[in-house]
């Protein structure tokens, strides 16, 4: 989560809302990272989440990543869900919860729907305060 | 809808999941098409609805379709169904019905959540016959 929270804070210094995202093997390696650059690319489906699974499954040549496990500073919404769906993600640690776009403990809670086909552990609030404290100072700032 | 058939048709061809998409912005031009692509990407993510997405936003150089409209020969899946939403699809238009992965009919309703900041008009069952066949004959020819 450190790696997800460095990331999300290299997004803020771009910008961009500040959420990071981190794919990790099981032997531990980190296949890819990432920061949100919906702006930079723009590119509405660059969330975190999603360019950190493109990054790993580039790196291992493959659209599963079995056995790996996806950390990310904020709870994912609806495409980024079903996008670790795909991947068929084992683990996936996430920091704030989103009540406004969240889908997984919030809205579609994507992870429980008959039409999810694999659904990773989840474990909420990893890293919570300062995921929440990055995102709180940067729309503070806009405002 | 006749485009997004014949990409769907140039994915079975490919080898994948014959599904195929196009942007068509207000005055009718067509700014991006695309077929599904997961296996060749090696990408999840390559649904045909996001690479047409992402390919119209390069084409305007914007993260946002405002007054695009987007036609699909399936019903999209949540990923889908949320990267229309974020990118600001004007209409959406859609083939089949997808009883098992679909997420506007079906399963999370994206559009229908709270969560959901924008929401498409929507029109199934155009071009329904052709892109219902298009798949039953793929699965068919796998078992």
């Amino acid at each position: 989560m450190e790696l997800a929270l460095a990331e999300a804070e290299a997004a803020r210094d771009r910008g961009e809302v500040p959420i990071g995202a981190a794919v990790v093997s099981a032997s531990g390696a980190v296949l890819a990272r990432a920061g949100n650059r919906t702006l930079e690319l723009r590119d509405p489906t660059a969330h975190a989440e999603l360019l950190a699974i493109r990054g790993a499954c580039a790196e291992l040549g493959s659209e599963r990543l079995v056995d790996c496990d996806l950390y990310v500073t904020l709870e994912p919404c609806a495409m980024c869900a079903a996008a670790i769906s795909f991947a068929r993600i084992r683990r996936l640690y996430f920091g704030a919860a989103d009540e406004k776009g969240g889908a997984v403990e919030h809205g579609p809670r994507f992870f429980q729907q008959a039409t999810c086909h694999h659904a990773p552990d989840v474990y909420g609030g990893i890293g919570e305060a300062k995921a929440a404290s990055l995102l709180k100072g940067f729309f503070a700032a806009r405002r």
